[in-house]
């Protein structure tokens, strides 16, 4: 089999490939040839070493994938060869609350991930693709797209009506737009760009608001809400956002904490967590009967996620540059096989 | 009616006695005769101009009062004269969920308070003492027991088997060590104080750890749970204590946000909340069906509040002092009627 | 003002125009000139004495009201005259779990109703009609839209991609049919006339039942999920549909009980209820606060209540004869003024 | 390995000892030498053909059991050999909502069962036992204990200050009972017999109503508690009583449904469950998460099972001729090694 990996040292100048024995499954695994893999912020700081410096290498990063099933090892009976499949970012949580030892079991570190053209997976860490998805498509969801569904859906329990505030264009606010929408929420997006708040509008978004020429957008929202406030804030800036999303929500609102793109320390004032009694949830991707309620409602809408650019396996380097310039406008996909 | 009434300016300097006329109930009204008022960080910090400090004054601070009802206006249904009742923190939230303006019916700021000994309140606005209570006990709860339930109970679905870590022995943790206990609940309690905490644990508090000689107390905490970490701690501290509650408590666990003891501003890493699906939730005190299972529950246990100290209503002035100095175990309250 | 009573004793010939002194409001109190009422299965049933044979005549039936307030008591701050409302089923039941006595404050009885030109309300008992909503439309909302939300939402917890079954295509069911679909969610519905599927269909369910022609429906509502079966099924049958019910949901889904329409007793099996671990929630319409959220979601997306037809004041007798036909297809309503 | 199984024909006259071969782990399995099993209603049932005439036969019957791993298969790393466990009833359902399925996946039918000195089981299948229990201790929970888990706090949210309403003192009840008074709520428990309703209250119950005696009890329960209703029946007894039960709980209580000991058929009026709006919930005992926080509050607490007589593993059949006769009081357990 083909993988890329982080050999030696962190750094995308020790992303290398390299050749390793075919697997075969054991007893309750599956072999999956990768078809496609997304790529997350996540996966540009593991192979810089800022995810998890004591990461052991070599690693093959990537938590997204898609593919085929080819074998399947004795006791297996979810699956058969054949069947499309997508992986699940923590291939030991399926259902319920999170336990000691689940992020110890997620793909693309510690565990080898989706920049490979195989992978041998636990017949549970695996999620059948709907049909009307290309595995391009597929690629995008494990991530992203399951982490745009516990925060607003799972954890989240969103209703038609609600207004829900996104922040940029990235993979999971494009995700959380889709599955917002979906559920009959009004939704307002926020941009450093007129040309992305433009796209994501004619995606469905209600209101944009341009942060570069409106730095206090909380202040915004609040007005588009009649000084309410909204609903639900999906955070994916960090502290340097945090403070205006506790500004930005409602009396008895959510902020769910779901990236680190600006850090995840510095100051913040705590104190309107307490006095507008807000809930404020972190979302660590989520479970496999999540992202199998996720994939029936996308296949019964038939939503096509917003793929930005697909970059061939060769030039898989280049896809990671072109997620840390943050030129994209969803998901960002290197084709495997 | 007599009152104390904060003129002229904030600080306890200019909390004075003053006289006002009786009042007369209006419709859907009740006049409450007080017999005791318990004070909170709340109303230290309201006196004093650090809470709010646009509070238009005059101002009857407190917010906790219990006494008895001695006349009531057209249409009252819930309470008749005779009814011994303690007042609802915020006036206006009866039950589900906080909505807008909600924080501007609370008593004691902005609403005028129970530093008087006598009270006209909407008939939504107060809750019936149970017949065990003295009206110094029953003054105690409106604001910290709430609080605690609000925290445990109503936001927390508290569970028998799960452990609670409680920080210090002042008025919310006392009663959230009460509230944990009568749900089959492990309490560890944090103080700075040997013979505060030997007091806890004879209270029933399973573990108490000494955060002077400790001052890793989220590691001891881990170490006490087998390093799975706490379901949830109750965090009184604010920033100050805050990044340790986020170490102490599980994977998926919760984090009850109600004091600014320490300050609710500083560096805090939020990245723990994201990386271990914590649940971070701000409680504001709580609404009337919470307080009324609360008093169910509390009169069928016949738990009794810890009461510190009780001043006379001319001493008001040094039960403030009292307050501020730290020293109490329990409630502060001042004896009115 | 003028009204419509059934006077002396049950029954459709004893409901007659009678003239009442116009009503001042007091304090909190609202007065409403009535532009509109809708009908229900239990107005029906009110005013032929088979809902509540004990319930005391002369009774206003109708629960459901939209008009104008045009005079407010002393201490009313929600709404101001000119302000167009519609009226709240029960008029005690503001948010939360229902508590004793809340059935007791029900419009059409126990209180007069709203097949009248005038009410006169407490404040808490009405809400806004969004500006988007024609009187007659608004008048259609409070019983039987707010029991489609309650049940799918509020205690359904619906999400995207769940199935959703609906019996026949009254007005509640109709209600559910937005609301779920507002959701994302994949509707069967069920008629015993294919013209009423074919208009269902139209307004967007996914699939239709005949069960004149196919008497096993909850058989083919298994077929059509995959033989996994539905999700939520909204009963509104009573007795003679419901274990059909049970047999049509999968295991751990949701059957809401909110009709009576073929009786409420009968031989039901309850095995399935404990075999298939299903949760069966009786739904008795809702609270203001789900009143409002409905009526948010409503305004977002600009749903129109299926009218079937409207009556004048004059002719109210045969509103109620034609709602008792069953040849309805969404509300009647009656033109008050 | 020794076993009894039902041979040729349902019936307690063909269960039968006989001898199988010893098993071998395979990967992810355990070999569990069983030391005890104890009987719930439902394995009567099953012996007799009256749970399911479809299983099919021969079948080691029992649920339950609880023993020691004393070898393990390849892959394993939740338990270890010398590990005391317990077997879980559904060995498929690890937590999260019930799926399709998990019926198919219970010991005891249609799986083999815990009647026998030996067991091959999925490391997910067992639960570490408490070392405070003995294993004739352990031997009664995975069905009874975990039901009344699943009820009253998986599926209830039991608070303190709930009043709880237990039919009878068999072993469902009994473990409610005990749960129940954990969670510090308000226990009133019916009996047929004074000296059971004596020994009950010495456990910590505080109401008994004798049914023979007091015919409608579930007045006797409203009157109890003030003419409000209970918060939460545990329903044992099925369509005989059931009717009663929907009396007895308050507007917006809960009925938990888990037994059909009187049967699953027969006239119920399904009336008060809309006009109450209560919830009606199946119980199909629950996952391996509920089992675990279970186990957790019990070591705790170190609640002992109320064993009514222990059986030696020949005289299994007295065993089961003992719970028909309805004689017992708590739980019966056949010491099996």
């Amino acid at each position: 089999m083909n993988v890329y990996e982080i050999r030696g040292a962190f750094g995308l100048d020790n992303l290398v490939r390299a050749e390793r024995p075919d697997p075969t499954p054991g007893p309750f695994q599956v072999r999956v040839r990768v078809k496609a893999t997304s790529l997350n912020s996540r996966d540009v700081m593991m192979v810089e070493g800022r995810y998890n410096p004591r990461q052991k290498l070599p690693l093959v990063p990537n938590s997204d994938g898609a593919g085929v099933v080819d074998a399947v090892g004795p006791g297996v009976t979810r699956v058969k060869p054949g069947d499309r499949v997508m992986t699940l970012f923590a291939q030991g949580w399926q259902s319920g609350g999170p336990t000691k030892g689940v992020t110890a079991t997620t793909l693309g570190g510690p565990l080898d991930g989706a920049l490979s053209d195989t992978m041998l997976l636990h017949e549970d860490g695996v999620v059948l693709t709907p049909a009307y998805l290309t595995d391009v498509e597929a690629a995008t969801l494990p991530c992203a797209a399951v982490t745009a569904w516990s925060a607003l859906v799972t954890q989240g329990h969103l209703q038609a009506g609600d207004t829900v505030l996104l922040q940029g264009t990235g993979g999971v606010s494009m995700f959380a737009l889709q599955i917002a929408l979906m559920h009959g929420a009004h939704v307002i997006i926020t941009s450093s760009r007129e040309d992305k708040l433009e796209r994501a509008l004619k995606l469905g978004a209600h209101e944009g608001i341009n942060y570069t020429t409106t730095p206090d957008w909380e202040k915004a929202a609040r007005t588009l809400t009649g000084g309410v406030g909204v609903d639900h804030v999906v955070e994916v800036g960090g502290a340097g956002t945090f403070e205006r999303s506790l500004k930005a929500v409602r009396v008895g609102g959510t902020v769910s904490l779901i990236g680190v793109l600006s850090g995840g320390g510095g100051a913040v004032s705590l104190l309107p967590i307490l006095m507008q009694n807000l809930r404020v949830q972190g979302v660590f991707v989520g479970h496999r009967q999540s992202f199998e309620a996720l994939t029936r409602a996308f296949a019964l809408h038939e939503v096509h996620p917003v793929v930005d650019r697909v970059f061939p396996f060769a030039e898989a380097r280049a896809a990671f540059e072109h997620l840390k310039s943050g030129a994209h406008f969803g998901k960002v996909v290197i084709q495997v096989g």
